[in-house]
């Protein structure tokens, strides 16, 4: 464990250089590290990595391709560890006290919009056999995983599904799955705990190519059209919930493994 | 030290029950806590707190008044800490890679707003003195910190609030300071050290009582009609950068001490 740890302490302490005031007292150092320099080390990572963390969730840092390499390991415990289950548990209970505190009309008209991939279905099974999100994205690999419709629910997020239909949405799963999917994908969200949803929109041969955003855009606007009122909408990804026609709320899901412009 | 350890404890541990999965073996505790158990409070409180961040970061949580009680000491380390200046760094060098990758057309019309209170000036002097975001804003008070126009630049912002300058951006304040506070507001900046901006624009009278992202919309609303192209803008707030007329790429500048609706 000390190498690597040393390495990314190397590779901080560059970065760390770049921006300026770094205890510079703790060079020259010596080439085996003690206990309280291995926690420094730690902590400086964490720092970092928290940080970058951060400028996903707040959409600072866009595009990005892979979760830096220094961060992976931070990234798994991050996503094993009870941090992420509190992130989900808090925007679910957020968006559930939010979805309260509206009057519906009644009529039919009002939805709330879901993403299904990291936001209905967990893809943590397959990512952690691909670093998760230190791999580059295979998507070959990963259809084969969708196939299978395995996929778990998160929990939170079945929570807050069942709480919006009981209150009287209407529920419309917008996916950038392909048309494709759509029976694996039905078959996946049954198996989770999904069920009734009023419309699931995958992407059709003439919505292949375009970006998230414009996709998502394009199908909030028809849903505009035909008189619905987008009143919440969760997404992992901030290409779920921005561009025209967004949602009076959104939430964003926790997903420091990958980004979709 | 204990006894507000203790009472957070407590705290967190009412919530953590709500959810489940809390380890319930140290209950029944003793009244004096040992060095691992204070340590299992610390970790416990930043979880949360960590996590109440992400909520306030990704615009999950809104509105809220002030930071919770429980993470008062976690928001004061923070701002005091490497962590918001590490930050503050990521988002400026991010937007300045962002900025440098545009091709500006050179017509005058390539725009970059910024926001000023924790954007551009930092008003962590006053809330050091108001419990870092704990006590409930005071506007009498805060109108006369900012009256002594002595609130210090953000560093990286200004450093990249001189790049993209220097690469030909029209620079646009966009603030939601009173038309009263002009010249206050530009002595203040010029001290710190920004110069040569295009617009100041603050709130007229026609402007009061407007939510941030309603007043600072139809302000960008305007800005496009008169024929600019608004490339950038830097904010610490959503509501300087959600609404209509949104830029091409917002930066989210960090802001755990309060909320602008």
């Amino acid at each position: 464990m000390i190498l690597p740890r040393l390495f990314l302490f190397v590779s901080f302490f560059s970065l760390a250089l770049c921006n300026e005031q770094f205890n510079s007292h703790i060079l020259p150092r010596p080439l085996i590290l003690e206990t309280t320099q291995l926690r420094e080390v730690d902590h400086e990572v964490k720092l970092q990595c928290t940080s970058w963390r951060f400028g996903v969730e707040a959409n600072n840092l866009n595009p990005w391709k892979t979760v830096p390499l220094e961060c992976g390991e931070y990234v798994k415990d991050y996503m094993l560890g009870r941090a992420y289950r509190l992130d989900l548990e808090r925007v679910s209970n957020e968006a559930g006290v939010y979805a309260k505190s509206l009057k519906l009309s009644g009529d039919g008209k009002d939805i709330w919009v879901f993403d299904i991939d990291e936001t209905l279905l967990s893809h943590l099974p397959y990512y952690a056999d691909h670093g998760y999100g230190l791999d580059i994205f295979d998507p070959m690999e990963f259809n084969k995983w969708v196939d299978k419709a395995i996929a778990p629910a998160l929990e939170p997020s079945l929570k807050l599904y069942k709480e919006v239909m009981g209150l009287g949405f209407k529920v419309f799963l917008l996916t950038g799955r392909s048309e494709r999917q759509r029976s694996v994908t039905e078959e996946n969200l049954i198996n989770a705990g999904f069920q009734n949803w009023d419309k699931l929109i995958l992407r059709g041969s003439e919505d292949h190519g375009k970006l998230a955003t414009i996709f998502k855009s394009d199908k909030r606007s028809e849903m505009v059209k035909e008189g619905y009122r987008i009143l919440g909408n969760s997404g992992d990804q901030w290409s779920d919930l921005l561009g025209s026609f967004m949602s009076n709320r959104s939430f964003k899901l926790p997903n420091p493994m990958y980004y979709i412009p």
